[in-house]
């Protein structure tokens, strides 16, 4: 893929991964439909595997080498390493996965059941960047950035690809926003199958990059983000910023109060576990409720990875950890 | 309906409740499967309407009734409360609930909810009966037991119904069983469907009451149960113990570490809420993983009502609360 991806890149990324990745459901909530005013419909890629959307990019991305061998490799302490972990052993390749010091051990061990090799660094951008160049340099191995790659955003796109398949008549679509590899994704593919429809991006005010980056016209970077949604911390890359700067209406923050309402009530009402970075776009829709009433609206759920020994309302005396 | 109910009440009961119940999915599980060697198959109604196959029941007895101004009556503390309410609002008719004193507040407010008349009473049996009964006295309206009603039971043995139709060639399914409502309405459907089909009640082994009844050959009551699986308290009725004595293979009985390990199992890995009533089929499908090995398994998820505030991996120095 040499330039950003169009619908017919998400459709081949659809076709290659379709071995593989869940074709995950599309489930309403009488509850939210009344809270709204609006028809709602949820993507619910926290039944996708390892958990979250983040597998479609991997695999797609993945299964496009053609020269496979030598594996891949990338730095992230989330779903992205399990994600390419499980991707790579089911093409039966290797995935070094170079991951911070303080890593969570539960995280590092979903890494290590997946057949990852794991390389731990200290915990500062420098190290991490020059950890992995060096895996580059000695293996041979394909970096496949967690989101500033064309073949990971394709991939991402395969869920609102399904998503306007099984509900064409959408008048708006909300995905959360962090490094944007699933928002521009799913910007492409709504543009594309139903241009009515306005893309909108969820994200935390505590870590409100893209909404800044997008008034500035230019990436700025998270500032000391902190936000319960840590699949949101990190900032645009020059891939997907340009894409999101095109094709999403707007980026709406929400708060951390609201985060925890909206994942709460999922759990609650909907009967599904969510994950904060999940719920940030199901506080877009609560908050902006009213304005949506009357309209059919697809919200993406991101993923369903959490701790449950650490849930937000169990903490005393605040929200956050 | 006279006798015990056949499929083709069951039939009825589905077309009666078609446009207030909700059809639920059925989800399938990689890593279950790995786990049991076997095809799983849960039947999702925890997505139910109020969060519980409950609401099926209730809702046909309420549109069953040819008379049905004067409205229903019952006694629960429990998701047939909320069931009942809610279908009797559907109807445009009233419910009288009668709850014990010491209910939780949080039970009594959802009845309330869906406009539901509660009448507390003290928290004994005797109590509870003639409260109900003097209700019955005064208003007419009729009685819809939690689970010893032909009408109740035939609206609950539409899960398995639908479950039997998307997946025709299952060889076993596991319900919970409590009062026996579910499970007879299960295995009454199953039976005529899937003649070749075993089906299992799952029960606590605090509460084991229903296979006790069974090996004795006579209803023998609950004897101070104390189970987290709180949907499950209750002693087969004579309605539904003959039912269960003819057409369901066996009970099995599951310990409280099985009940937690199989909730939290189901959160952490299928990523939905289910309430530990619901954990007590996955946990007997757990214990006799290997004897399921290459079968295909239907487990019904009866419910998804947990208060978050209070998971049992959440307390100190035990399960249970």
């Amino acid at each position: 893929m040499a330039g950003a991806p169009s619908l017919e890149d998400i459709r081949d990324a659809a076709a290659r991964i379709a071995l593989y990745a869940r074709r995950t459901p599309v489930l309403t909530s009488r509850t939210l439909d009344e809270m709204t005013g609006a028809a709602c419909f949820f993507k619910c890629e926290n039944f996708q595997r390892v958990g979250a959307f983040k597998f479609r990019g991997a695999c797609n991305a993945v299964f496009s080498l053609s020269e496979a061998g030598r594996g891949v490799v990338t730095h992230s302490s989330g779903n992205h390493a399990q994600a390419l972990a499980l991707a790579a052993r089911l093409r039966g390749i290797p995935a070094y996965i170079v991951m911070p010091r303080n890593v969570l051990a539960i995280k590092q061990a979903a890494v290590e059941g997946y057949g990852g090799h794991i390389t731990l660094c200290e915990p500062t951008l420098a190290a991490r960047e020059e950890t992995t160049a060096r895996i580059q340099r000695e293996t041979g191995a394909e970096l496949v950035h967690p989101y500033n790659d064309y073949r990971v955003i394709a991939g991402q796109g395969t869920a609102a690809l399904e998503l306007c398949e099984e509900i064409p008549d959408l008048d708006a679509v909300i995905a959360p926003v962090g490094g944007g590899g699933l928002l521009s994704g799913t910007a492409i593919a709504v543009a594309a199958l139903r241009p009515e429809a306005a893309v909108y991006g969820a994200e935390p005010a505590e870590a409100d990059d893209a909404l800044r980056s997008l008034r500035a016209g230019r990436i700025l970077p998270s500032e000391n983000p902190k936000t319960i949604a840590d699949g949101l911390l990190t900032s645009l890359g020059e891939k997907t910023f340009p894409i999101i700067q095109k094709l999403v209406r707007d980026i709406v923050t929400v708060s951390e109060d609201e985060i925890v309402s909206a994942m709460r009530l999922v759990w609650e009402r909907m009967k599904i576990v969510i994950e904060p970075s999940a719920a940030v776009a199901v506080a877009l829709l609560l908050q902006r409720g009213a304005g949506f009433s009357g309209a059919r609206i697809g919200v993406i759920l991101s993923g369903g990875n959490v701790d449950l020994d650490r849930l937000p309302w169990r903490a005393e005396g605040g929200l956050l950890k």
